[in-house]
């Protein structure tokens, strides 16, 4: 096992008709602002529900975040958090919405002139010492922001993950019946989202990092156990619970926790979501099975566990069983309906070499857990997965 | 799955030669007490190192804190940090020196003359405001002290398990190495604990928690896995540290969230430890084998799931394979050198009706996950027991 910190001081409120207790962990006498997305809030009765929590606050409302946050966008919020002595923001939707938020938080605190300069220090601590406290309730459960210290902001172009300590919430309401409206793509995406967060930290090479492989697995064997299910059952408490939960879980620290991981997926796949617009969780599905089969050496015990432990396959040659979990992994994001192919979208062949160029002019030439996934095994994996 | 909130903030340092990092943690300028135990910290260097970590920091030192800490014995080392106005605590040892300092932390904020109310409100938070803050450095791992906010105390004839949520450390360190000198049997007390820990959390009824009940189960195996190797080859780093993180996993609150919980067995064990002073680990060992026996019917799904998940047992009737799974357990713990059986030690059959006596007398009359084992359950799961 490698040596590790695990530090997650969010408080989670986890469970059904729990958002009356909003008012005890928002500071007394706060100004809040409320951040939103694109007002299925309101559509839907979550905003009434929490004005109503939170009787005898002064609240504020910015609405609009959109999916990919962008800076422009959260400078905004900044501002009317700056011109209104606001003391506190709750984030109300997704992981965009969370996302932003966090951004927003430490802006609406910054006093220099260039707000760009917040998001490039890659996942090193961003270099400041205040931010807007925070909390949320989520909607939409995927990207493990409710309970973690990161954040992705997109500027003109690029896509860009920052982090601080600043950024975990003081409280994050999980509450499985708010999903229930969520349009199913979104569902599938999160779902998918969620599954290749746990496949990045684990697939890698073992450590004997037994606890984290274990609830690694099981994660993995959850999400396949009730995904069709909740996709086609909307309102079954219990299956959107153990979503909502694992996707948590996925990405709070503890699975990652002293073992290598490889974030390539992701950081392939977000070149695809800032040049064509494709959701996030739909960009790692068309990337990972290729990058795993490219990666099958590097990573081959891990793979063997894989096909093992969460799809039960032991028979055959080591080669037969990657391949055979590895087609498992595509059919199941095909059942949720999430393409795993390139191809399946509107892109062209030749605009590969283009997410090449982005990668490279982003300084992501030398990705995953060993460091040596550099631009032309990268170009590889896209033809392959086209 | 049952609503819940989760909430841990304690920052985990986990690994080999860390503890130079402690000035970090430590509060800048603080006068530290430095809690521990019987002084095998001084025997094996393990203090050396801190005091060496910590120059700079004025340090006082209150050694001699009990397996099973005494009240009397904190109140002296609370009495030390008022005349000396010490600002921080740093616990270094297992869960007695945990618990102690948790107690002490309040204790030494505590301005009435009557310590003994500290301790009498059960697992309700303990009504005080203020704690000295406190960290620690682990060398055994069993209690999970050093990542949850529970604490111990023996007063008398009594064990007073309490509740603030002020017991979280700061910081724990955990270093697999600290807990290569531990004597064989404190080793295995902890397995067993740690073991029996994850049991009161899962062998309930099912709530279709899946995330917790996976995890829950991957400690288990892991512990199968580990021990025999653990104990037997103590300075082998990973089995250790695999056993040290499943330790603090099994208690600090993530696979308790969301699930019913059945603690019977550590109530009835405690009455041993407080009667005949047993070590905490062994009294479990006696006392769950037979309570599962008698309660198979109210835990019959999740008995079979252990079963299955856990040992691998599939055939057979519901019966047999949940007698298979009990035996599998009590072999288990006999490998670590653990018997499971009352008439092991020296206590004479009549003797188990004091057992009885003492549960009433401390109001543990409706013990389970369920309320209904009652004091006539208990008599009958000791008799088998024996």
């Amino acid at each position: 096992m490698l040596n590790f910190n695990f530090y997650n001081p969010t408080h989670i409120v986890f469970g059904k008709d729990r958002l009356s207790e909003l008012a005890t962990l928002v500071p007394k006498n706060a100004k809040v602002l409320i951040t939103y997305g694109g007002g299925s809030i309101k559509k839907f009765g979550t905003f009434d529900k929490i004005t109503e929590a939170l009787q005898g606050f002064e609240i504020f409302e910015f609405g609009g975040i959109e999916p990919n946050p962008q800076l422009n966008t959260c400078i905004k919020a900044a501002e009317l958090i700056k011109e209104n002595n606001i003391d506190f923001i709750l984030a109300v939707g997704g992981g965009s919405v969370l996302d932003a938020t966090k951004y927003i938080s430490i802006a609406a605190k910054y006093e220099g002139d260039d707000y760009t300069s917040l998001i490039k220090h890659g996942f090193s601590p961003i270099p400041v010492e205040e931010a807007v406290p925070f909390g949320s309730v989520l909607t939409l459960p995927a990207t493990g922001s409710e309970m973690n210290a990161f954040s992705v902001i997109s500027h003109e172009t690029g896509k860009y993950g920052i982090y601080s300590p600043l950024f975990y919430p003081k409280f994050s309401f999980l509450d499985p019946t708010l999903t229930y409206t969520l349009p199913k793509k979104q569902v599938a995406n999160g779902i998918v989202d969620t599954f290749i967060h746990v496949v990045e930290q684990y697939i890698t090479f073992p450590v004997d990092a037994r606890f984290q492989d274990r609830t690694a697995e099981g994660i993995l064997q959850t999400l396949v156990e009730i995904g069709e299910q909740t996709l086609n059952n909307p309102e079954d408490y219990d299956t959107r619970a153990n979503f909502m939960w694992c996707a948590t879980m996925a990405l709070n620290g503890l699975i990652g926790s002293g073992v290598p991981q490889d974030w390539s997926t992701h950081m392939i796949g977000h070149e695809f979501t800032a040049k064509f617009n494709i959701d996030h969780g739909r960009t790692l599905a068309m990337v990972l099975p290729s990058l795993l089969r490219e990666r099958k050496d590097k990573k081959e015990a891990k793979l063997l566990q894989y096909a093992e432990r969460v799809w039960n396959i032991t028979e055959g040659t080591s080669d037969k069983r990657i391949e055979a979990a590895i087609q498992e992994t595509e059919k199941f994001f095909n059942r949720l309906g999430v393409a795993t192919k390139i191809s399946d979208y509107e892109i062209q062949k030749e605009e590969l070499k283009d997410i090449v160029s982005q990668l490279e002019s982003n300084g992501m030439v030398a990705l995953s857990e060993t460091g040596d996934l550099t631009l032309d095994v990268t170009e590889r994996i896209l033809e392959n997965a086209y």
